[in-house]
C-alpha cells in the first residue's frame, strides 16, 4: 500500500495570514493545502466594512480584499477546502506532520503546518450587535475604526486595560463625545489607567456610567444606520436610550486555538507561544501566524507579513531541520535574516 | 523664543515600511513628518515592473503600488518631504531626537522616530543592467521573481550562499536550465551547499561555469527584451554570448545605514539591531521598521508588517517611555501584544 500524499504545506485557517503564505508557498511551488473550518475563507476580516489602513488599498470592502487573496492563491494552483475543522494534530516520528478533521473523515499529511486560525473578538450577545456589525456600527478595534468617528459620539463598552486605553484613544484623537459603561462599580484596569481616564475626562468629554450594560443595539441593518443603543443600570435596573454614532466593545479577544491546546505550547491567554523572528512554535516544522500568536500586533498588514515571513523561513525548515533549534540571528541566515 | 515644532513622529525612508508606518501614525493624528532622501517616495519597489505577490493585488507595479500607499498617507494630512538626505541623529537628556539634514538646512525634532531606509541589492555595475532591470529582465530576489521563469532558461552570478541556494532554487522550483557563473574558481558559500549544488545539478540541468564575470548585459529597454548577456572567462579572457531568458544576480544586499553608524547599534553587516517583537533600537525611541533591521525576510509585505508595528508600539512608548525597557511579553501587552 502507497503512502497517502504528503503535503509540502499545510495551513490551517484561511484568513490573510494563512492566504498570503498560502500565496508564496504556492507560487514557490510547494504543493499547499489550505484548511478552512468556516464555509468561506476570509476570517475576521469578512465582517468588516470598510478598510482605509491596508497598505496599497485607499479604501476596500473587507470580503473584496479578501477575494483579491483568494483569487491570487487559486492563480498559482492551490484550492482553499472550507468546511473542514481540524480537531487533532500529531507529529510522527519521521517528522511527517498529521491534521485530523472533525469525525475522522480525513486525515492530511504534511511535511510542515502554518497555524493561522486567527481569534474572534469576544462578543457581548446582544440583539442587534451582529447587524450593526455588519453595517460598519459596531466595532471592536480602536485603531482600525476610531478614525471613521472624527467629531462623532461614540460609546464604548468594557472595564478592563484595552476598554480604559481605547476609551481614551477614542476620546483624545476623535470623538466629540465619548460615553463608556462598564457592568460593576469599579474598572478592572490598572490604576494607572484609570488615573489617566479620569483626569483626562473633563476636557475631552468622556461620560463614564458604573455599573451599565448594554441592553440592545438598534438601527436598520439595509440603510447601514445605527439609531440609538439601551442600556440598563444593572443596581437600579434603571433603561435609557443612549443616541451614538457607533459603538466600540472591548471585552476582549479570544484565539482560535481550543483545539491545539496539549499539541502546541500556548501562554496563559491561548496564544501561540513562539519566537517572533521566524515564528516557530513548539513543534519543529510547525509555524504561527497571525492574530493567533503571542504578541500579535493584530491587523491586517502584520497578518499578511507573518504570512509572508513564515513563508521564507519554512524555505530553511527544509534545507535543515536541525533550523529549528537555531536560535534568532543564526535562524535569520547571512542575508540579515 | 518658543521651541520649533517637536513632530510625534518623524519617519526616515519613504519606502514600503515607512510609508506604511506613516498611514497608521497620520490616521491616529500624530503629527508625522516623513523624510526621504530620493526625489521620489517608493524606494527599491519603484525599480520592480511587475509584482504578483503582495497580498490582495493580483498583478500591479511598483511604481502604480507606492503611489496608492502616498495617496493614503496623503489622505491624512501628511506629506512627504523629498531630497532630505539625513546625516545626523542625536537624543537630547529630555527625550526629543534630533534629525539633521545635509548640509545643516534644516533641524527637525520628535517625539519617536522610526528609521526605514531600507537596503539595496548590490549591482554589478556592468553596461545594460539597470536598463533590463526596469525592464523586468535583471533581478536581485529569487523568490520574488523566480515564478516568472517557469520553463525558462536563467543565468545566476554569484558564489555566497545565497546565490548557492537561489541558484538551486530556481532550477528545482522554475527554470528549464540555470547557467551559474563566478568569479572565481571556488564559491564562498558553505561545504554543504556546494554538495548540493553538485549533487543536484545533472538532474534539474544547472551549468556551472567558473571563473567567469558578466561583461555586459544586451537587449532592448523599450521592447523590454533581453538578446544575450556576454560572460568573461577571467583567466583565458574569452568572451561568449549566452542567451538566456532572465538574469539573477546574487552578490549581496547593502543596507542604508551609514549614516546611522555611532547613533544605533546595528549588526556585523550593517543592519539595525532591535527586538522581533515590538522592533525597538538600542536608542529609546527610535524604531527600525523594513528592509534595514537585522533578521527582515525583505519582502514587500513583511515591510509593511513591520511599519505597522512599529506604528502600534510606538503607542505604548508614548503612554510609558518606561515600555522601552520591557521584555518581549510585556511589551505585547494584555491583548496578547
Amino acid at each position: 500500500m502507497s503512502d497517502p500524499e504528503v503535503f509540502d504545506v499545510a495551513i490551517v485557517g484561511a484568513g490573510p495570514a494563512g492566504l498570503a503564505a498560502g500565496l508564496y508557498t504556492s507560487r514557490d511551488r510547494y504543493s499547499t493545502l489550505i484548511l478552512e473550518k468556516n464555509g468561506l475563507p476570509g476570517g475576521q476580516i469578512m465582517l468588516t466594512e470598510h478598510i482605509e489602513n491596508y497598505p496599497g488599498w485607499e479604501s476596500v470592502g473587507g470580503p473584496e480584499l479578501v477575494q483579491h487573496m483568494v483569487n491570487q492563491v487559486h492563480s498559482f494552483g492551490t484550492s482553499i477546502r472550507t468546511g473542514q475543522p481540524v480537531t487533532a494534530l500529531r507529529r510522527r516520528d519521521d517528522g511527517v506532520l498529521e491534521i485530523e478533521i472533525e469525525g475522522g473523515s480525513s486525515v492530511y499529511r504534511s511535511r510542515a503546518i502554518i497555524l493561522s486560525p486567527g481569534s474572534d473578538y469576544r462578543q457581548l450577545g446582544v440583539p442587534g450587535e451582529t447587524q450593526m456589525r455588519q453595517a460598519g456600527k459596531v466595532s471592536y478595534c480602536a485603531t482600525c475604526d476610531g478614525a471613521f468617528y472624527r467629531d462623532k459620539h461614540v460609546l464604548a463598552v468594557g472595564g478592563g486595560n484595552t476598554a480604559v486605553q481605547d476609551a481614551i484613544f477614542l476620546a483624545t484623537r476623535f470623538a466629540k463625545k465619548t460615553t463608556l459603561i462598564h457592568r460593576r462599580r469599579q474598572f478592572r484596569a490598572q490604576k494607572i489607567l484609570i488615573e489617566e481616564l479620569y483626569e483626562k475626562a473633563g476636557e475631552n468629554n468622556i461620560e463614564i456610567k458604573l455599573p451599565y450594560v448594554v441592553e440592545r443595539i438598534v438601527g436598520d441593518g439595509e440603510k447601514a444606520t445605527l439609531d440609538h443603543v439601551e442600556i440598563k443600570n444593572v443596581e437600579t435596573g434603571d433603561v435609557e436610550s443612549l443616541h451614538v454614532d457607533g459603538v466600540f466593545i472591548f471585552v476582549g479577544m479570544v484565539p482560535n486555538t481550543a483545539f491545539l491546546k496539549g499539541f502546541v505550547a500556548t501562554n496563559e491567554l491561548g496564544y501561540l507561544e513562539c519566537d517572533t523572528t521566524a515564528l516557530r512554535t513548539s513543534v519543529p516544522g510547525v509555524f504561527a501566524a497571525g492574530d493567533c500568536r503571542a504578541a500579535a500586533p493584530m491587523q491586517l498588514a502584520t497578518a499578511c507579513g507573518d504570512g509572508v515571513t513564515v513563508a521564507m523561513m519554512l524555505k530553511e525548515y527544509f534545507r535543515d531541520p536541525n533550523w529549528w533549534a537555531a536560535g534568532a540571528a543564526e535562524a535569520a541566515g547571512e542575508r540579515g535574516w
